[in-house]
């Protein structure tokens, strides 16, 4: 956001306070008056902001549902698994294992096709620092310490650049000087948005082209005390925290991207985040498989193994699509399985959707139903009594945040596709060192898949075992690397690696890159 | 060449005459004074255009070369085959299969990381009609009836697609702005120049470029006398035909090639013939061969099996590179065999070139030096006594034609490489029905090739049999073919057909093609 100083006549003024004072926040005017004219300004430009209205609606919501949730007499929402209409998966079908196979194939096929029409768009949200990995810089230009030192937005950008690639050959030898595109709309934050811009600029788009690039800030709220008064941080100054991943509904609407994505003629958004470096970005068998059902709001899961493991599950509550937490099922429901033996609830969700341009249009109609949830943090304010800013040791007030499935209930065509968790989902949430969803197991898993592409493909990697499947059976010290650019998803090896041995170390840029480094 | 009527001053008309006359070839004004005004400017751009001295000595070599050739005095010029130094093969090596498949595995990988910087090109010759085929049209528009209906210069424009598409994934990820191209000289004639202009045109270029695609027309030479006078066609008009496939090389010199060459930092060429429906248009292993090898001038050849098959043999003659045709070689030496049982002089020229563009910058260097080759022909001319045109029912004058290989002599660094016949080679010469070199051969010869190409790839296509060679092992009314896009050599198919069945009838113009018509 550009701050410029705003200056009002004295009616604008006062009418602005009146407002304020009519609902019940013309506190944040309190320390206006001993402010100097460049600072009035400044709290100005923020209260022009924020619509009060709205904010006051939001918290109410918000404090009832939590109200509702935590009551010993509320009734409990019924949770139910996701019937087979609306869920699939590309795991091994050991019955049929073609028909699986021609099922993804199909998918894959069709998610190209409209790819190569230039109807899929991908919005990122990166709107996270690295402050838990130690780092105020945007999460996805985190290193993990792969051979290539790549950055975890420049394998997405890679991921794009090879998916233009491979559907560029789904167009006819005579439309080749169309060229396929892949828009990239990139969800920043107020502290993240231009050290995002300035890295992909100093990266050269990572070779993207510039112009089907778009960066757009994530939405902000002010803090509110626990009984829903706005906090000033200090006298001249809201203090204001992102509004969480389900902000992505309102920003695509006031940043211009749905404007941009009907101007581009994109149908369908592939929506994912940026800590996972194994996302499948605009993944074709996703879209494919979502566009097959005419989904207008689609998930991508993995599959819950461990009845205790703490992720949101999606599923069917109060008869509605939605998550539920694992502090939110019973025991005996977590733990259920099926005839196969596979949990009945296991459709973990791993911040992966897609979207169709109509249903992001269709948000505003339902956006004032969306409930946002209630994260009570400590949080530095002014003591209105005292006008001393505070530093509380204490939960002190709450952040308000909608999360990205908030939609679900509102889905008209709602559509989840189970994928293989060690080729698709690899957060990196944890310090280094942590050993789990940290950035040593990021690189291992990016390098483990890279191995079981070229053994996929009939080939070996240097001083790997054969048929490697978990990541832990590659040795910690192989350094091997595969751009996607190179191979998106194993795709395109075969015709060199086959038979062959690949040298390691090795970082394998270019299918030049490839070739010279295959041996007989 | 566009006509514009010239009108010279008194002073300037008689010095041109003065010097057609003192060049011996002033009957050329004989009817100057009865023509038209418009007709006298028609005949003046022609003589203004033609350098009479170059003419008259091209006229003496060209005679005195074949006086000397036919004399029974002359000493007869050695033949020697060439010398393991300047010649390889692509040819499979039983002796040692690995080492021949990694020669050709560096030069094609060399080769295009030469096209992925940007410094390779393509020359077409393209001047012909298919006057032989019973078309007047250019013979590269000519439909060998594939099911596709392609034409000769769309097979080939898809081959420069698909080569640029796959350099492209020689260049490095964030190089992907940067586009290869492989720029397209198009050598027509008088007759075929606008015509060709005109196809390409409306075919939208193939899906390439029109910015890279440049179209020049072949110089011309007037017709000569047995005795060396220029032709008449009629009162107002000289009679002229083509310089022959070696006017190429003045061609890229006049019409702006070579400058063009220069600008775009080419530094090699591909000189290929339009007629050659297998011609593999900027041959990734044959320019790597030849830049690997530092050659100026190269050449690609097929093997002749048979003593007596007519064609150029690439050899040693009289100490310096050239091409010797059938009839100039003795029975004993065209018979003759090496230890391997293949022919000594084997090296069958299929007009094939590679150039550096430093190469064809020096030319004009010797261009003074060139042989010129008589064709003697019936040619339509007036009668100087009478001025009655006549049409001669005997040979009545002479082309003379320069050829693309007259230049070997000159090569500093000459280099040949032997290639696969029926993978490589099968010009369109003679009409439909005449069985050898005609559009059927053609047809059936791409239609095999992509029948190998899948199974070569591990796939098989239905309703052929297994491991075809030879062109004829395919059923005569197999409907089966590959765009060059999706395969330009048989690379990028064993990730979909390995296995499986590709169906036919089919026409498979793109990748999804491919895939939706593979089953399982």
């Amino acid at each position: 956001m550009t701050i410029t100083s705003t200056s009002l006549s004295p009616s604008e003024l006062s009418a602005l306070k009146t407002k304020y004072e009519q609902l019940g926040q013309g506190h944040v005017f309190q320390f206006y008056d001993e402010l100097a004219a460049e600072e009035q300004g400044f709290l100005l430009d923020q209260l022009l902001a924020i619509d009060v209205e709205r904010l006051n609606g939001i918290y109410q919501k918000a404090v009832d549902a939590s109200a509702a949730a935590s009551s010993p007499n509320g009734e409990q929402e019924s949770v139910e698994p996701l019937s087979k209409d609306v869920f699939d998966t590309v795991m091994p079908d050991t019955n049929n294992r073609k028909r699986k196979h021609q099922d993804i194939q199909d998918w894959e096929t069709l998610g190209l096709s409209l790819i190569a029409k230039n109807q899929v768009a991908v919005i990122l949200m990166a709107g996270g620092q690295g402050t838990r990995l130690g780092s105020t810089a945007p999460k996805g230009c985190y290193d993990i310490d792969l051979p290539s030192k790549k950055s975890l937005f420049q394998l997405q950008a890679e991921r794009i650049l090879r998916l233009q690639e491979l559907a560029q050959q789904y167009k006819l030898p005579q439309e080749q000087q169309e060229k396929v595109v892949i828009p990239w709309y990139i969800m920043t934050s107020g502290p993240t948005h231009q050290p995002t811009v300035d890295f992909f600029k100093k990266h050269r788009y990572f070779g993207l082209d510039e112009k089907n690039i778009t960066f757009f800030e994530q939405g902000t709220l002010p803090c509110l005390t626990m009984d829903g008064k706005i906090i000033l941080e200090s006298k001249g100054k809201v203090a204001i925290a992102p509004d969480g991943n389900g902000g992505i509904y309102a920003a695509v609407q006031n940043k211009g991207v749905i404007d941009d994505l009907k101007r581009r003629g994109i149908l369908y958004t592939h929506c994912y985040c940026v800590d996972n470096c194994l996302a499948r970005v605009a993944d074709p068998v996703f879209m494919g498989y979502c566009a097959s059902k005419e989904t207008d709001c689609g998930v991508k899961v993995v599959r819950k193994t461990q009845p205790d493991e703490p992720v949101g599950v999606v599923c069917r509550r109060g008869g509605r699509y939605g998550v539920v937490e694992y502090s939110e099922i019973s025991q005996d429901l977590s733990e259920k399985r099926d005839d196969d033996g596979a949990l009945t609830l296991r459709a973990a969700n791993i911040a992966n959707h897609f979207f169709s341009t109509a249903f992001l249009n269709r948000v505003p109609e339902f956006a004032g139903e969306l409930e946002y949830h209630i994260a009570k943090k400590k949080i530095k304010h002014v003591d209105l009594s005292t006008g001393q800013q505070v530093t509380p040791t204490a939960n002190s007030g709450m952040k308000l945040e909608c999360f990205v499935f908030d939609v679900f209930p509102f889905a008209q065509n709602f559509s989840v596709l189970e994928v293989d968790r060690k080729e698709e989902f690899s957060p990196l949430k944890n310090a280094p060192g942590s050993g789990v969803d940290c950035p040593e197991t990021s690189r291992r898993d990016i390098i483990a898949q890279h191995v079981r592409f070229v053994q996929a493909a009939g080939g070996s990697v240097k001083g790997v075992p054969q048929n490697i499947v978990e990541a832990t059976q590659v040795p910690d010290d192989l350094a091997f690397e595969l751009s996607p650019w190179v191979s998106y998803a194993g795709e395109g090896l075969a015709d060199v690696v086959n038979g062959k041995v690949v040298l390691a170390p090795a970082v394998i840029e270019t299918r030049q890159d490839l070739v010279k480094l295959t041996q007989h």
